[in-house]
């Protein structure tokens, strides 16, 4: 998938990442980096909103593992079950996020984790960055189960 | 502060919440009952979006937090510092959510806080139901320090 083909997949079906101009700015098997402007994303204090942050955040992780599980031929559901959030500190501009998979993990990882635990689990860390600096992170835990 | 203050606080100033179309539907010192429509808050399995149902739960936290603190007289700064969600069942139609604070929590016991700590925590959680069931919950931890 390229990095246009993960934009209109985010924008075109899901509202919430249109409203908030999420853009994919890179995505290979291993890692995605995303952006969206400050503007739709703030809140009163013109920093970034807490849930813009977060679901900015999430979309991301969803993006990596989607394409991940897509390149392995693997049709299933993908849901997030628990997520963490930390702020470090206010977002202040344009907002960047980028998450990677360990580069080791073959394909056949993950078939045998679906086959034996009905389950491929992905414990990804979403980084959320502005003007270069890390503002905080998500930790999310994605779960596929075949459809 | 009225359900509509609060309504115009949120729209107005947070630019994700006029797009999720949240309203408060109840408020008082301790409890804060909030919804919103699910269209605009959908993924593209038409359920309820992750970073949606985490942007309404952390908003309707701040919110009773705010307005109580207002009503106890204290000009801060509120922010949430970290937060975890859990989703537990998917949110197929409109959504409402809910946050209650201890009512037996005294003003003076914020201005005590306040006073020794240099600032007064609040961990709050807050459910997201929808049809009558309960789909998952907001930990967040929230802190308020004088302006």
């Amino acid at each position: 998938m390229t990095k246009e083909e993960m934009t209109a997949l985010l924008q075109d079906h899901i509202p919430l990442c249109h409203f908030m101009q999420m853009e994919c700015a890179f995505i290979d098997r291993a890692a995605i980096r995303t952006q969206a402007p400050i503007e739709p994303n703030k809140n009163m204090h013109d920093t970034g909103f807490a849930g813009s942050l977060y679901a900015l955040a999430v979309a991301t992780g969803w993006g990596l593992v989607h394409n991940r599980i897509t390149l392995a031929g693997i049709v299933g559901q993908l849901v997030v079950k628990e997520a963490t959030i930390h702020y470090k500190r206010p977002v202040t501009s344009d907002i960047t996020l980028q998450a990677e998979l360990d580069e080791k993990l073959q394909d056949k990882d993950i078939e045998n984790q679906l086959n034996t635990e009905k389950r491929a689990t992905f414990p990804i860390i979403v980084s959320i960055c502005c003007n270069g600096k890390k503002c905080g992170y998500l930790e999310a835990n994605y779960v596929v189960v075949r459809r």
